[in-house]
């Protein structure tokens, strides 16, 4: 199994536990949970394949993922009621999909041999749009644009450090590691210490 | 004319009139109908045909579809006012929608020896997201999301009796026919009788 | 430098400045405006390119696209507090954006030798659905969608001018002059004058 396979089993894992958590709060039935965790889990990676041209799709050419996804749905909605906050679980749960999902991002580009800035928006797509799918569609305020937060900015940060260990390695492991240990610790700290980029704030045009 | 053509135009014919339906609810003029009309009637399929690298997608290659969906917006935009409840006629047209959608779906992946779990999926996706598309543009609350109601569910209930058929029959038409008939049933007892799955209940955490 | 080229850039360009304003009002930090004018630039190119199966999709395949909404983000970061009202902005660039896109959509598929409807079609769905996008991640109501406005209209009429002039020349240049000079005198007239169709009124119905 490549280091893209796992990474992409991961991040459809718990992208789809997130989807789930988001149906639960939705309060939908069991077939919600799973349309909900099949379009968080497989969203951003889809969007990466149909824009790189990579035929199948991903989860088209292996059922695995969507296995994977329905038993996340299954699991969440008999397990759900026993934890206290879902939507603390949802922030946590879903940092990890983005830290495993960016470096997945840019695993794919890199393996068709794409320039290093493709290689970072693969990686911040694939990191940020399932998620924004999933807000979209059942009306939640997009965690990607929640206002003095970081996440674009924590999936960027990542792709990027992960561009900077392959100007000196050749190795892949490495950099897809750099990658998720960087968006991950941003990610962490902005919901542990608060963590943020200054936002910007309108003042009065000037006389 | 294949059954599939054929699923694609009634498809394409019914899903049309409920985007001007939902374009008459949010008072447009007549090429918001058509916008609406064209987005709904062909987003389902469009995602499948991209998902399934089917080129060049379907109404791409045949102009009748856009034409036929033109026409539904029309007829719509001059008759809609007649009709008592605009609502329960998007519910009902929209059910007949999903009802064709579905096979239409799994008919495509059908064609292109595609293993079961993705024909099964793209009949889903097909029925589900034009719709889907049409109720997140004009901000109204998603039907595939609707809580204590079979929507997806009645979707893949009808995909799988189509499967069920398929391991029977080399026959494509009993497969479509069994797949539109269970969507249909399980849509319209949703909306008649209330028929619904247990839909997901936050109990308190365990002590 | 082709035309389409040329057009491409411009529309990335102000879309990408309408995204940001976007951003501003939702007061983003600098990476949520970067991540808004990207989406909101290349959205409506990428659905074309997709569904016209041009490979790669155009800012895969030149990375100066990208480069362009970066620098549109970081100019109305620093900027968009020096304007009176950002709101009168963003309509006025959309506009701008619009008739831009609806020629830059109709070129790629005039260059691909498409039949004259989807040509239309494709002018349309490049000009609008940038926007779109920008306006449902961001849970604006839809530009697109605005009552008693010509958006799709203008985008409409400007295609259709430019599909008569193509009867009359096998010129490329009269054919986008035309399309855009159309599509910005219809948005800006009903910016300025209130031009509209009329919008659909429900009636009571028949006895």
């Amino acid at each position: 199994m490549t280091a893209l396979t796992l990474l992409d089993y991961a991040s459809v894992l718990i992208f789809a536990l997130t989807g789930a958590l988001v149906a639960s709060r939705a309060q939908l039935d069991i077939v919600g949970f799973a349309f909900m965790a099949c379009i968080t889990a497989v969203g951003g990676g889809t969007v990466r394949d149909v824009l790189l041209d990579r035929n199948p799709v991903f989860w088209v050419g292996n059922l695995t993922y969507i296995f994977i996804a329905l038993g996340a749905a299954v699991f969440i909605y008999f397990t759900a009621h026993k934890v206290e906050s879902r939507y603390r679980w949802l922030l946590w749960l879903d940092s990890f999909a983005l830290a495993v999902a960016v470096p997945a991002g840019m695993a794919a580009a890199m393996v068709m041999l794409q320039p290093g800035p493709i290689i970072v928006l693969m990686g911040v797509a694939t990191g940020c749009l399932g998620g924004l799918m999933r807000d979209v569609v059942c009306n939640e305020v997009p965690l990607v644009l929640k206002q003095g937060e970081l996440y674009a900015t924590a999936a960027l940060g990542g792709a990027l450090a992960g561009l900077a260990v392959m100007q000196m390695t050749h190795l892949t492991m490495p950099v897809l590691i750099a990658c998720a240990a960087t968006t991950w610790g941003l990610r962490a700290g902005s919901l542990l210490f608060g963590w943020q980029l200054p936002v910007y704030k309108s003042r009065p045009p000037r006389q």
